[in-house]
């Protein structure tokens, strides 16, 4: 087989592999992972159940896949451009304006992927929980890390950094599920909290 | 038809009905209302199907009832013991120790009944999201109530009531996904988040 070809068909595999996973991470934010098929996907793209199969396999490699695809928009939208900014405080501000971007914009159809499904997956032992349970894990330590940067630099109350990155996280998705419902007043509770979080050391 | 007979079958529809709800909010705590179906009540319970539909109508009035014996069973459990408790700081210790039982041991197999629903309903404007969000309204009330007694009190910093009913409520869902998920250290995290919250004014 000429190497083009090969080139093409490869080419072509990953254009039809990223347009399901831009559909996938949409569904299952509005509707969880659980809510993924094949034939449902199939329908909502106009390609074939069959081509779709032979991409993924089963419906958990799918599933796995699009919680890999979710987790690089999230860092694309929030996490790289926050690092324009210095870490500690500054940085911490820059990723809670993206993340306010992320869910009110918003990035996928049904707001936070992690929130929508970790409530799903939360009793569900299994490699899907493991994938959702990794993002939050990595998200929580980006915060706290950030949080021990802006303590030993003197910019912010010393406080227990795990704890607040927990704070700051639980405020984030309850808010989330607030701008869902229409409460757009929620935006000005992150601000608020992230201001709390982050007030200078007295004198 | 004498008196008894319609009593008797009154009192036969009243305890088929508790058992069927019983088993509803389990199954929608751990797969969430979407996933509740006649025939699947009817496997789980040895009761059959047609008498459970006849029993609740829709699949929408069987969700809606199963919101309303969850919530009762919550009330039941936290907000019905605390009340023992005088308003103000006393009160929010006791809800927040009796919301830990609760998620702890916990009384639905899912975990908290509302963190596993809204998630999935949050996007879906209807009678099943309405009352959802009626109880978490009802929930963040009945805290902002009882901040407000403890700041006029004097017994708790001067803070804005609404807010710390959101960080509160934050707070306890994202333990209550912590502890599905095994993480027992939430606890902790729940009661010094509170004991921040309730600190008392300086001097």
């Amino acid at each position: 087989m000429p190497p083009e070809t090969t080139d093409k068909r490869r080419l072509r595999g990953a254009r039809t592999r990223g347009m399901v996973l831009r559909q996938a991470v949409d569904l299952a934010s509005l509707d969880s992972l659980e809510g993924l098929s094949f034939g449902r996907l199939a329908s909502d793209t106009g390609l074939s159940k069959a081509g779709i199969q032979t991409l993924f396999g089963t419906k958990e490699a799918l599933q796995l896949a699009t919680i890999d695809r979710a987790r690089e928009m999230f860092t694309g939208a929030v996490v790289q451009p926050a690092r324009q900014a210095p870490h500690g405080a500054a940085r911490l501000r820059a990723l809670t304006e993206h993340w306010i971007d992320y869910a009110t914009a918003p990035l996928f159809a049904g707001g936070c992927f992690r929130v929508a499904n970790l409530a799903e997956y939360d009793s569900r032992p299994g490699p899907i929980r493991d994938a959702l349970v990794r993002d939050q894990d990595d998200w929580r330590n980006l915060l706290s890390r950030e949080l021990r940067h802006a303590i030993s630099a003197g910019e912010i109350v010393d406080q227990d950094a795990e704890l607040a990155a927990f704070h700051l996280d639980a405020v984030l998705c309850a808010a989330n599920t607030g701008l869902r419902l229409g409460d757009t007043g929620v935006v000005d509770k992150i601000r608020r909290t992230v201001e709390d979080v982050l007030a200078a050391p007295p004198g």
